[in-house]
């Protein structure tokens, strides 16, 4: 028989066991915290009417979409987690409650070209929250809580939440007479770590601004100090315009709250270079960066929209939210070395059975099992030392092989894989199970 | 400004919040379950290539495929999660322990014709036990005790789980001559709760399959009494080919095992008349039935294949498992009303600061958090009757009012909103929290 290669497309993740393992630790992470600061679960089709969710979307990401038709229908995949949102907001939004938080943990779609460390399919976790016709900069304050408590526990220190606001910038602008370049400069600004100053000025002037008014820009987004030294120097600018003041007063309450909402000082700065490409943010925005490691790009980002429906609904729904995308830093942390999959098994014990009747060892594990060890029993009838060879490959942490002595005896001895030793106790479930909750 | 229909593709589940927190409880429940068996998680791609997919297929799976192109690229979505299984255990060969017990819960896609509880889209929560040239009957035996616990943990008591051997059903064709047939009786007699008696018999006719035997067939699949007594039965009928001794002597095996590894009485037994329709299956095969409730079909189905893999590699891979088809499952017993999403927020508690300085009320909601209390902190500056009326709608089991009296006498009332009772304790988030776990 002709035999297919079994193979997987490139741009496309699949981990072995003991990787799995950890990934799902880290995407549990992720949703027990959003869980703690009470966001709601939903889960939206992967599958969506082009119609529908391409309503707003063009240029780049268009290009990107796996579309396809299924007999007359225009069908497409999602590409991130916000248009299925919108779409979802918009078509319950008589069953909401308003602010209504959700958060949604799935897997979206990008054809991107294929390169090292980009996914086409990858993981989104995603939180937002959603005000019906105005939603306090309050939210906007607390977000950055929870960007700081998940990536505490992933084990990180070292990491800076960057928080701008879109508005400051925009406020510039207007008063440099740029305001209908605005999404231009922005994202050439939003790439100064990346390409550098001289190249962000030739940009700009590519945009035939005036050299005071580069100037100009670039004395902005290089304001430095403090968050109140930095809060001051924009104050001083003296821009008189209504958005520049709005942008001023939300960041500065922002800013105010974050620290209120327990991230450390060292963990948060006003950073004026963040603009987040896209023109979707209309306030507020973030990014997150492990110090150690700019390569990695922001590993969570986000921001404040003044309308997330609007090509749904005349519903005025303001939001705020973030995103990790969990899939690349994964695979980022991976190669790195910061994250370990050591874990091999699920399994905390193995039942090994050397004995014609089995009934004995099944109980056993059964009685743990409902005492909340995982359990495993070898089945297989093989030699002691295949048995053996299957729980050190897997790293199972406890054993317990039983033979007639141990029926005998009514005793058995648990045998931790890592440190050698070996516990007698009696024949019993909630001895064992006791004595496995001890050690671990 | 053109507004686009807020719409979600019918056969696609999309579910309200509330039904979602339930339906992640089920989906929680079979993964625990799972876990607590030792099953390892894999997670594999939705898009596959068409000519790794479909290695295999044909008829009316190919049918059903989403499948497209992406540049030259022919790419299929996963129909279910046994083939990219099948992928998985072949390309990793070499880096996985035998047996591998996995277990893997996603989505799946069939593009069926839509009608009401049939799903485009939908969850599959698989375990699979693959052996490397061999796999024990005991693995067999096992896996009903695993899908016992589970619908035990979803709150029912009146299930069946139905045990049949393809042997069996094979021995006796070959008995008769019948086994070029085979096939296409298996999916005759699989029908026949479904048809009827009268129906079968005009089918198998079809078939120019004499009367003497089709009587031998209905005789067998009639068999009846308890499993001792079938099992004394199928004995009696002296059928002497190797396949049905094979299958008599596995299914005796099995049979006596699914008890030992806990399962009771009631909740098994032997159903000569399964035969799982596929011709995939080899030995064992399964499906549970909630008694009260046989229109909804099985609930969860699997069985015992020779060959996980020939057409990727020629390692001999037999394997035994089972699929919950989750989607359907929540549908049908929601519909039923078995099953209600109570449940409205994940929140067990709300914090409603009705005062200027919101720092207190922020720091409590903080340390609450860290005590595990998943608490949210209402933020915008509204009356505190709308603020009620949220804690209402989302029926969030406690709040606590924070205005300027709370600061300043340093107590708080924590309201129980289920019963109206309020209980007063210090502002001290241990205390707090010591109470809601208490009540709880």
């Amino acid at each position: 028989m002709n035999k297919t290669q079994p193979r997987t497309l490139s741009g496309f993740m699949e981990l072995l066991p003991n990787e799995q393992i950890l990934f799902e630790q880290m995407k549990n992470t992720i949703e027990a915290t959003y869980q703690q600061f009470g966001f709601l679960p939903i889960d939206t089709p992967i599958i969506e009417l082009s119609e529908v969710l391409l309503a707003k979307a063009g240029g780049e990401t268009e290009k990107q979409i796996y579309r396809f038709q299924k007999g007359d229908t225009d069908l497409s995949l999602r590409f991130d987690l916000t248009v299925p949102l919108a779409k979802y907001v918009a078509k319950n939004y008589g069953n909401l409650s308003f602010p209504f938080r959700r958060y949604q943990i799935g897997k979206v779609y990008r054809g991107e070209r294929t390169q090292k460390g980009r996914f086409r399919e990858f993981y989104q976790c995603d939180i937002d929250i959603i005000g019906d016709g105005e939603l306090s900069i309050l939210n906007d304050a607390e977000l950055p809580s929870i960007i700081y408590t998940i990536f505490k526990k992933l084990g990180f220190e070292d990491f800076t939440i960057r928080i701008n606001n879109r508005k400051l910038l925009n406020g510039l602008f207007e008063a440099i007479g740029q305001k209908e370049n605005s999404t231009e400069i922005l994202r050439i600004i939003d790439k100064i770590e990346k390409i550098g100053k001289e190249e962000v000025i030739k940009e700009l002037e590519e945009l035939d601004i005036e050299t005071e008014n580069i100037t100009k820009i670039l004395t902005f987004i290089e304001i430095e100090g403090t968050n109140q030294e930095k809060l001051k120097k924009l104050k001083d600018l003296q821009i008189e315009n209504e958005e520049f003041s709005e942008g001023l007063k939300e960041i500065t309450e922002t800013l105010k709250y974050v620290g209120l909402f327990g991230v450390p000082e060292k963990n948060y700065k006003l950073d004026l270079t963040i603009a987040r490409g896209l023109d979707y943010y209309t306030g507020t925005v973030y990014e997150t960066f492990l110090n150690d490691y700019r390569e990695l790009g922001s590993v969570c980002s986000g921001g404040r929209y003044e309308n997330l429906a609007d090509y749904y609904t005349d519903k005025k729904l303001p939001g705020v939210g973030i995103s990790i995308g969990l899939t690349r830093l994964f695979y980022k942390l991976n190669e790195l070395q910061l994250i370990k999959a050591e874990q091999k098994s699920i399994s905390q014990l193995l039942i090994i059975p050397m004995l014609e009747e089995l009934e004995k060892p099944i109980k056993l594990a059964s009685e743990l099992r409902n005492l909340n060890i995982k359990t495993e029993i070898y089945l297989s009838d093989k030699k002691l030392k295949t048995k053996m060879k299957y729980a050190d490959k897997l790293q199972i942490p406890f054993i317990i092989v039983i033979g007639e002595d141990e029926i005998q005896n009514n005793k058995v001895k648990i045998k931790n894989m890592q440190t050698g030793e070996e516990i007698e106790t009696d024949f019993d479930a909630e001895q064992i199970a006791k004595i496995i909750d001890n050690i671990e």
